[in-house]
């Protein structure tokens, strides 16, 4: 079975959902945990299911360049194939993307293009959806290129903004639908039905 | 009951699908079409349903403020309250606009603020969400206001992109949704369940 590594930055639950999906019904093996710092929930969630966990933490790096040089070396070194970033909020380098080109996915919680890119993360995306008053918003799963939240798009779901939303409740509804759809991209795309064509995606059922 | 008035650049199926609506259960008075050039075939729907029809089209007239002036005293003067604008193309004057502050709504195509505002009509629109990769797109029932498809939203329903689809099979698709769509806007409206706080809107069932 193909290895995957997840990296998350916070509580984890986006890793869970891939977690649980693999022990369900098993697709991959989840070789690491790549955490972004120490004391993250993530990391007791590795701990519980017994998968390895290494923390590669800004501070501990004189740039990122070598954090990600230093990061892809372990990652070959494991052979790990594709990394799921769950959570993650370190923009990863341009060096490092080229060097696993079409091996990174990521989730956004929008319909990308809309409110997406540089600067909108976590509640921000959410409290911006509804001051514009969008009706609707929802889950994009895609590839990670040089621009954020710009690469190739495998999935989307949309998902009803409700005139009483909040932000966190929109979030949260938006959530369960990305702890469906990432396990089901991850899947797709270790048993090789992610064909990708230039921007065009599609997936055998 | 209310009287609205219709514009329309085309063909006149959006037209259709409010004349069939109203014709089925009866929520507003069709008081006239407005079509922006003689010829269209939204003027042949109009005679088919008795519905009276006027001709304002650009090259009568010195400027499209004048056009606009003048076709704001016709509303006006014929009791119409709400315009709705099926398939029109002429890009509205800011003082028509403001003269008729929410009480002008639109359809666009896509998901707004996704593959909106000026360059994006007609068959460009599906081009654009095809090339992005995008798998859902969509169509919109939105107020006017001076910002090309940047006024606030009514509704929104989301239709998958499929892998195979040309521009033209995701427009059909599209304009499916559009003329269930904007015949419950319109019905909404005049009937007085359109409430808009800024950019919010809810609607009463």
């Amino acid at each position: 079975m193909k290895k995957i590594a997840v990296f998350a930055s916070g509580g984890g639950t986006d890793f869970q959902s891939v977690i649980d999906a693999n022990e369900q019904n098993p697709f991959c093996e989840i070789a690491c945990l790549v955490a972004s710092k120490e004391g993250i929930g993530a990391i007791e969630r590795a701990k519980r299911h017994k998968i390895p966990f290494v923390v590669y933490a800004k501070k501990d790096y004189p740039s990122l360049e070598e954090l990600y040089a230093s990061l892809g070396d372990f990652l070959e070194r494991e052979g790990v194939e594709y990394i799921v970033l769950a959570g993650y909020l370190t923009i990863l380098t341009e060096p490092f993307v080229k060097r696993f080109e079409d091996k990174i996915i990521n989730s956004h919680p929008s319909l990308i293009p809309a409110f997406c890119g540089e600067g909108y993360y976590g509640l921000k995306v959410h409290r911006a959806v509804i001051e514009y008053g969008a009706k609707l918003s929802g889950c994009t799963v895609h590839f990670v290129n040089a621009e954020p939240d710009g690469g190739a798009i495998l999935m989307q779901e949309a998902v009803a903004v409700l005139p009483t939303d909040t932000p966190e409740q929109l979030q949260e509804r938006i959530l369960q639908v990305e702890h469906r759809m990432l396990p089901q991209a991850v899947r797709a795309l270790v048993e090789g039905r992610v064909h990708k064509n230039g921007r065009i995606i599609s997936i055998e059922e």
